[in-house]
């Protein structure tokens, strides 16, 4: 590993928010201000979006003592973006980090955003910019290749939980057929979640759970909601947005047509209340967890709010012993007793895979979870950390002071 | 006031559940059991829908200890339904409540299980049957008339300002044009609650509040968002599910069609976004608090819940000195203070009757609720209950002892 390496520190977050991905902008930030070849601490706005806008601000002028409580704050202090990085965007960003003399530069996102930092850093390696990028794993959506889990995947599955055991306690009451929808474009490891929630066999929910891994079959999910509904007088079944046909079309297009021909658009929620009222007597209807699943902060999970403060400050730690190209991971030690420990991949590994939920977690033979699952998501998912006063839950903003502008404005 | 009356208690829940429904089921049982000359203690399973199908439970059967664990779980232990009672239905209540020696019976409800409440006890009465008939408040709509506020109110408006809070974090990351689908077909109340999220007028969520009680003009719509977009580059509005335009229509009513010409269905949320996205280059999004904002025990409000407990007990505790066919209310002391006392008003005061948001908090120029809201809504909000532990929430079921049938079946 090569030696100390003086210049500027910049960080961003990108992509869909998480309950705690803040904490690894803490955790990095904190393990930067020990290190003095670091020399200002710049964080961009709106992650690569802000790069390209020479949108900086300088994190060392803010108030220190708001950083405990930006840790415990979802979503993004710094802003984020959905920004799919081209190569006609990467020569503005080293650009950017040479007129600001960045020699360190930390990205927090999912696969997409891990591609864009390798891509960055090996055109700013063939330039001869000495710089090291390390990339700081988030998703709620937990599919990152080359990890044991994602930071933000445990509070999700948390508020995942609790929300079927309240809503179960409604079912209880109406005894309708009830649908949560939970997000997973293209994996269930959300959905998958709610197994969590169900202590006695017999009776609690989820009745069922429908994931993407396991094709979905129109008619027999109207059996399979029929049966528990003849056993039990009421459903509620946790389905991932993402459900996909043995034809491979999305569930969420429904075949219905509005006026002008097109397809309706809406809710999978929405689309199995349907088919259910079409084929059976019943009353249903559908609760979206929507962005309270990745926000509501209430069900933040300590293990993972700890974690995520871990891998940022572990990128930076890393970053100092000279380190570069990859992304920190989380792994798994064998045994009965959870333990995290924390390693390091190539960001190429990371660029552009998906992990989808393990086949032995997905029940062919029904639309369940598999208990040993469990084993899984619990130690991920436990533990608190807000404490809850008498007031109403409150979040600090950054004042994100401005970092002069060194370049002409760009034009993409 | 008479004397003492001999007889059985039958309590029973009706419609939408609430996180503290149960707490006045509690305040009720607790105080029945103070009260000798109240024999059995009887619950309806489902509300009216178990009296008529003669499904009652001896809740003196009931382990004693489940009482302070069912206090604080959300939602009815004794089971709810949506039945409107009519003409038919009230003769077989009452031979019910004959067969079983029913003398007190305490109905937890909205304006239309008042109604029944009502029906019931002049029937009862017109027949000779002495038996005194209470009811206690309960709705999250808040919209029962001849109180200051409803039982239940209280924590769902805690939900909102937290889910607003929490919502408004992720809209600030990636900054779209964002709605919250609060319940409310008639009224605003719940919607307004969301006016106390906002601390900062200048910048803070929401910015947009939209309720029944001011006529949603489209045209005014999209101007109100543009107008918040263009100066704070995103929006988060927060609708009331039962808009109305000035020809008094249904927002939610869309006018697309599907394929067989019938209007589209599906969420106020999901309009609003096909409306923005067709008038504006922006990307736009919802969120439906669902069954969640009556449910997610979280957000429970001590004063609501301490509330809730106490016009149960109270409502025992005025039959046992001979009051019959009443509602107890809930009123507000004058002063800067919040102090809640407890009046009572006729049943038929209360029938199908329905309280709006006031005039004077519904701003007529803007899309929003007037900051003087802020003083009505606050005090009910405020206070926590749960506490969170590391494990995930859990509620227990009573075991719903039954009580022997003594009536052939019911035929309606």
């Amino acid at each position: 590993m090569s030696g100390t390496l003086k210049g500027n520190m910049l960080i961003g977050q990108s992509g869909g928010p998480t309950m705690v991905v803040n904490a690894s902008l803490v955790g990095a930030i904190e393990e930067a201000f020990r290190h003095p070849e670091m020399g200002r601490i710049f964080g961009a706005v709106n992650g690569m979006e802000g790069i390209l806008g020479e949108n900086l601000v300088d994190l060392t002028h803010e108030e220190r003592g708001i950083w405990e409580r930006i840790r415990v704050t979802p979503s993004t202090a710094l802003g984020s973006c959905r920004l799919k990085i081209k190569e006609k965007h990467l020569q503005r960003i080293v650009d950017v980090f040479k007129a600001h003399e960045i020699r360190y530069f930390f990205y927090i996102g999912g696969n997409d955003s891990q591609h864009s930092a390798h891509q960055v850093l090996q055109l700013a390696e063939s330039e001869g910019w000495d710089m090291r990028v390390i990339g700081i794993p988030k998703t709620i959506d937990n599919d990152l290749p080359e990890v044991d889990h994602c930071p933000g995947y445990g509070s999700a599955a948390r508020f995942v939980v609790t929300a079927t055991r309240c809503i179960e306690k409604d079912n209880e009451a109406l005894h309708p057929v009830q649908f949560i929808e939970a997000m997973g474009r293209d994996t269930g490891w959300i959905a998958a979640a709610s197994r969590g929630a169900r202590e006695d066999p017999e009776q609690d929910a989820p009745h069922l759970i429908y994931v993407p891994e396991r094709p979905f079959e129109e008619d027999k999910f109207v059996e399979e909601v029929k049966e528990v509904h003849a056993r039990l007088g009421r459903v509620l079944a946790v389905v991932s947005e993402g459900l996909r046909r043995p034809d491979g079309s999305q569930v969420t297009a429904s075949k219905r047509v509005d006026a002008f021909g097109h397809q309706q658009l809406g809710g999978m929620g929405q689309y199995l209340v349907d088919v259910i009222e079409d084929k059976m007597d019943v009353k249903a209807r559908w609760d979206k967890l929507g962005t309270m699943q990745r926000s509501f902060a209430y069900c933040m999970s300590e293990t993972d709010l700890g974690e995520s403060y871990e891998v940022g400050r572990l990128a930076v730690w890393h970053a100092s012993q000279g380190v570069t190209g990859k992304m920190v991971t989380l792994l798994r030690e064998p045994g009965e007793e959870y333990v995290c420990t924390f390693g390091l991949t190539d960001l190429e590994n990371v660029a552009e895979q998906t992990r989808y939920l393990d086949d032995k977690y997905v029940c062919q033979d029904r639309a369940d979870i598999d208990e040993s699952f469990l084993d899984y998501v619990e130690p991920l998912a436990l533990g608190r950390r807000l404490t809850l006063g008498p007031e109403f839950v409150s979040f600090p903003r950054l004042k994100r002071y401005p970092v002069e502008r060194k370049l002409p404005a760009y034009e993409p």
